[in-house]
């Protein structure tokens, strides 16, 4: 199989059918756009089972996206889409980088929501833009930017809902959309705790890549305690 | 009079009106957040001429603004507003910081216009938000913020009119908005070349407060020319 793209997570691979892609789950993490880079132990087939139980869900409760089958322990089907170059960010409570440039400590709530877009550049280091500056440099349409805010308020309400019923407050996650040959956005990417910050609900115990992130230890048993509630069954 | 509020560029003062400031334009220039300080001769006179002429221009086009009257060459009477702490940012032609923080040159006009909050807040360095932040941070409300828009919107458009009207492109500007102890939203503050990015439209030359920025010299000439062109009169 020919490897299309190598990321920092994951690979994505050709396959027969030239609509669909294979997205394999390595170990590999990095933090501060690559800067620190090491594995954790397990990453890819725990992640792939989270996103796995989770884009189930969204697709459950009406949310279209681009996995079609997860074939084994690393690897996911997948619809092939052109990847919109933006990183969707959104927030229930003040965290990470947000907290910093903002100046509002870590784990206060946020009065409404909040809903970045950063475009995704690593020479620019992902900068945060708004919807003016993605039409006025023809990244994305009024009425693409309409279809990914509306799915992405309903993930929102979904994912708080599911976290929720498992003990977990979801703080904030990062997700991205891909638009199909006709034109259709779809959810894409991964759902896992390398992309959300996720805290116990009773202790506000990190369950997250900030674990790796901010070297606090047990990252690997953090990745197995969000797998473990979400699907029910030892990891 | 009691000094309210000294800025970078002018104090502000109490009146016998408490619904009432003085605003006394200094010549005092700073950049790059209070780094790059110095004066430019005149330029306290030559901005109350401008700023007095635009908010005519923008008063006679229905736009509400807090000038009441100018007094004399340093000095305006205005309307004391409850300052919303945010820098509207309008952008028809990408410079400046927008350039180098989403790599487009210098001079590329923009598909669409775009449309930036900055939290006023020199210890954060003004950081780039958008209305999702404003709202979260209770900053302003959803209401405002449309209504900041909407005039930010018809500003630009009037604005692009009149500078056309005297061989000028408007490039960029920022603009403050204030609310009056009815929660009514108007233009505050100034408009001047501190405060947008004015090319001469044959040469491109610039004609603002970048040839201070950028130690190109002629800073005065410049403010005296845009001052020139719009009120059609010797500076
Ligand atoms: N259905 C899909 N079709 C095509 N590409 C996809 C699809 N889903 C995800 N991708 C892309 O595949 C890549 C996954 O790799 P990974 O997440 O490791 O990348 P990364 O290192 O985060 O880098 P970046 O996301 O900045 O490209 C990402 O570029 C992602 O945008
Ligand atoms: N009508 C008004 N009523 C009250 N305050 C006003 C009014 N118009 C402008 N201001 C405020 O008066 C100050 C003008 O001073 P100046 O422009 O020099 O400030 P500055 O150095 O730019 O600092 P900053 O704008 O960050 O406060 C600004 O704080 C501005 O927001
Ligand atoms: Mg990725
Ligand atoms: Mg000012």
């Amino acid at each position: 199989m020919k490897l299309l793209y190598e990321g920092k997570a994951k690979q994505i691979y050709e396959t027969e059918n030239p609509n669909e892609i294979l997205m394999h789950y390595k170990d590999d993490a990095t933090a501060f756009n690559g800067l620190k880079k090491d594995q954790i132990h397990n990453k890819g087939i725990l992640n792939n089972k989270i996103s796995t139980m989770i884009f189930g869900y969204l697709k459950d409760n009406g949310i279209e996206t681009h996995l079609i089958k997860t074939l084994n322990e690393r690897d996911q089907l997948c619809r092939k889409v052109e990847i919109l170059p933006l990183e969707v960010i959104v927030r229930n409570v003040f965290a990470g980088s947000a907290s910093k440039r903002l100046g509002i400590e870590e784990g206060v709530p946020c009065k409404e929501p909040i809903f970045e877009i950063c475009y995704k550049c690593d020479e620019l280091n992902d900068p945060l833009i708004n919807d003016t500056h993605a039409i006025a440099m023809g990244i994305a349409t009024r009425e693409e930017l309409n279809r990914v805010w509306e799915l992405t308020a309903q993930i929102n309400q979904l994912l708080i809902k599911l976290f929720d019923s498992v003990g977990v407050r979801l703080i904030d996650f990062k997700i991205e959309f891909g638009k199909d040959a006709d034109g259709n956005i779809m959810l894409a990417d991964e759902i896992s705790p390398d992309s959300c910050r996720l805290w116990d609900k009773d202790t506000n115990e990190k369950l997250d890549k900030d674990r790796f992130r901010r070297e606090m230890g047990n990252v690997e048993e953090a990745y197995i305690e969000i797998c473990k509630r979400l699907t029910k069954e030892e990891a």
